[in-house]
């Protein structure tokens, strides 16, 4: 049994690259594919998918990546090759290789999404921070930015061989509320507001690392609660 | 410190797969590309090859794949999407997975050669007979045919040896501080005497699996001390 992963393209410039993507995606079994205000894919997508054109036909469009990450996704995964330790780094941070996240992924029951930005611009900040773990393929510095297609054939090729397992992974809708809760009582013990979002990212990063199961949430909110209840907020 | 690794195109079909070839080798960091017999390198090839023209430049070509091979590489690798049980079988097997190759290469000190065949037709059995190790990306028996340029990218990325990075975890000491602080914050908060133990063990192993960068252990810290003070505690 192989993992459920939803390949995310947002707003993909060429069609290149977006036939090259379906192909890829069904050399290594995979066929779900959703495209975030996709380009025109027209005859060269079609060319470039080869065998794989009906990925390319069933792919589903979005005028959002808040619309195409859905309910039913467990885990938002931001591929980026610029893992920065100085440019915003903590939008960036930690990153997994390919290699980390499938061992990382190994026996675990849950949808994924794994999301690749732009040709040119990869991801704006805004959608880096949907992210609850950010993956970045090892490259060599004289030359780090990839091919898109071939980012995700790298990818896909180390998902290829997760062996999914019966680990259950909290519903993202449950994990949200937790986040929310987090942020609810940072608010309420006045903790400073120059620090709250980046603070929020890194527990983001901190819960997605973690695979948080359902009862952990729950147990984790029941804290929280607890907490609000002494502050006398309850 | 990665292997000596030359790539070597047979007969390549298609000029813009060169290009691509190209550019995931210099992805990776490597920069020996030989061609067999190529086809016409032109515009569309250094469109692909994006800015690594200079590993397409640098180039060299041969009329034979006994001459590409040259006389100072070690090994010979032939990589093919056919692993064929029936068909010529004593050729193509033991096929390794570049995961496979990976480790059999680690700690070696040689000039590896490896092989791409055709687009459409791979190698001849001549030319397969002259690998001393055959290769196979593992696909789906639904579509395994995989782009040249894709297949070239999978194999370079198990081959380079890049190591991602230097991810710091937070020191023993600090992570028992931490989990410390958080007994403590139950306590202040009357968290259910007969489910401490049970839940502290789970915070621990959601810690554990997170793997707590320094930063992290001294931001949670942060939190749990504002919650103590805002409890009227401190």
């Amino acid at each position: 049994m192989s993992l459920n992963i939803r390949v995310i393209l947002v707003e993909p410039l060429y069609e290149g690259n977006v036939g090259s993507v379906a192909r890829a995606m069904k050399n290594f079994g995979f066929t779900d594919l959703a495209i975030v205000n996709p380009c025109k894919i027209g005859g060269n997508a079609r060319a470039m998918a080869s065998h794989a054109k009906d990925v390319l036909k069933n792919a589903s469009t979005y005028t959002s990546l808040k619309d195409a990450i859905e309910d039913d996704v467990n885990i938002v995964i931001g591929t980026t090759g610029i893992t920065g330790s100085k440019y915003n780094e903590h939008i960036r941070l930690p990153a997994f290789t390919p290699r980390q996240l499938k061992e990382k992924m190994n026996g675990v029951n849950a949808k994924i999404a794994i999301l690749f930005g732009r040709e040119d611009n990869g991801f704006t900040n805004d959608e880096l921070k949907m992210c609850d773990i950010i993956l970045s393929i090892p490259t060599s510095n004289d030359y780090p930015v990839m091919n898109l297609s071939h980012a995700v054939g790298v990818v896909l090729y180390e998902m290829s061989s997760i062996e999914a397992g019966d680990y259950p992974i909290a519903e993202r809708f449950d994990q949200e509320l937790l986040i929310d809760h987090i942020r609810n009582v940072l608010d309420n013990i006045d903790y400073p507001e120059h620090k709250l979002d980046k603070t929020l990212l890194m527990i983001r990063r901190i819960c997605g690392r973690a695979k948080l199961t359902p009862r952990e949430v729950q147990t984790l909110r029941g804290i929280l609660r607890t907490i609000q209840y002494k502050l006398g907020l309850l």
